[in-house]
């Protein structure tokens, strides 16, 4: 870019800015969407998480049902908590499935959770729906993929619904409007560090 | 996995727990993380954002710098202000760069945002710091990679540092403990849905 006269920057930052206008002006419909975060790398709980951030910053009403993670005080609940107006937070995974090993307690577990996303989607008062992990429970059989991909194709128009948890299935991606796969690059368990509060939970 | 029996299956967790336990036995390490969230898909920033409530639920302080969005009144900074003990967030661009057209207020605009940044990594206060979108800055050559990389290398051993943006410098890339790609599958504009609160912005 040093090469560049400024006027030449100016030029191209202008059309820049004329082609980002006629993008913006062409998009106009408002809908709720189905959006899918997976990959085995991290940030898929987290930018869920932010989004619903954001969109409690803005008014609105969010549920967060985590399907696979244990009943911990994590950090984000702390959080949400202090919004009991515009966020609902549950915690409804008794653990990893590897330590619980047992199947039919998982499936039973995975049912209750999906009973309240499935009451969340429904209700008028939730503008923003977080089922997180909910890949991980599809990918062990422990709901009928059919039932939950009916489930989230029939939402409510404007009710933005967000599955997290890798290994996504291809139907749920194919029914998606917004899919990012957050891809490992590096990560520092490589060099023998431990999971640190504010970071891993 | 229908053809797996019961035992087989609490057979098969029971292993994989005790493999997941002898992981985390070995990793002992706590230092603060050098992170970075890049590529071209949508989770950079919102990943980031959720890293930071979960460091706010915890009780650490966090500051968010924002490089290159204009002072516009995000979700999230609404939520963030809910902690004014816990944290700082600092929309500090003038909008995207075809916006101001003009190279010079750009870099003088980076300069006073990554000043703030060098005051949040040298200040015991803050424990994690998030300069949001630095990469875009990088890549347009408004800041000295050199120099950032310098600071960001020397920060104080427990300091949590968050950078996102497409285009991570190859140099940053290396020099980071923690690295995701956040890879765009599916993006709802392409179907002409428009920008909505609570999502994009």
């Amino acid at each position: 870019m040093a090469e560049r006269t400024e006027a030449q920057h100016a030029e191209k930052m202008k059309k820049r800015q004329a082609a980002q206008a006629r993008i913006v002006a062409g998009k106009t419909i408002e809908k709720g969407l189905l959006i899918v975060h997976t990959g085995a790398g991290k940030g898929k709980t987290t930018a869920a998480l932010g989004m619903a951030v954001r969109a409690i910053g803005h008014g609105m009403k969010v549920g967060v049902i985590q399907f696979v993670k244990g009943a911990m005080t994590t950090g984000e609940k702390a959080v949400f908590d202090a919004f009991p107006a515009h966020a609902e937070f549950k915690p409804m995974g008794e653990g990893f499935t590897w330590d619980t090993q047992d199947r039919a307690r998982d499936i039973a577990t995975a049912r209750v959770a999906w009973d309240e996303v499935k009451r969340m989607i429904a209700d008028p008062a939730y503008d923003m729906v977080v089922a997180d992990e909910l890949n991980i429970v599809l990918r062990y059989d422990y709901l009928p993929l059919d039932e939950v991909l009916a489930v989230l194709t029939a939402r409510p128009a404007m009710k933005h619904v967000v599955v997290t948890g890798r290994n996504a299935p291809a139907a749920l991606i194919e029914a998606a409007d917004l899919v990012t796969e957050m891809t490992q690059v590096k990560h520092p368990f490589r060099s023998g560090v431990k999971a640190q509060a504010g970071i891993e939970f």
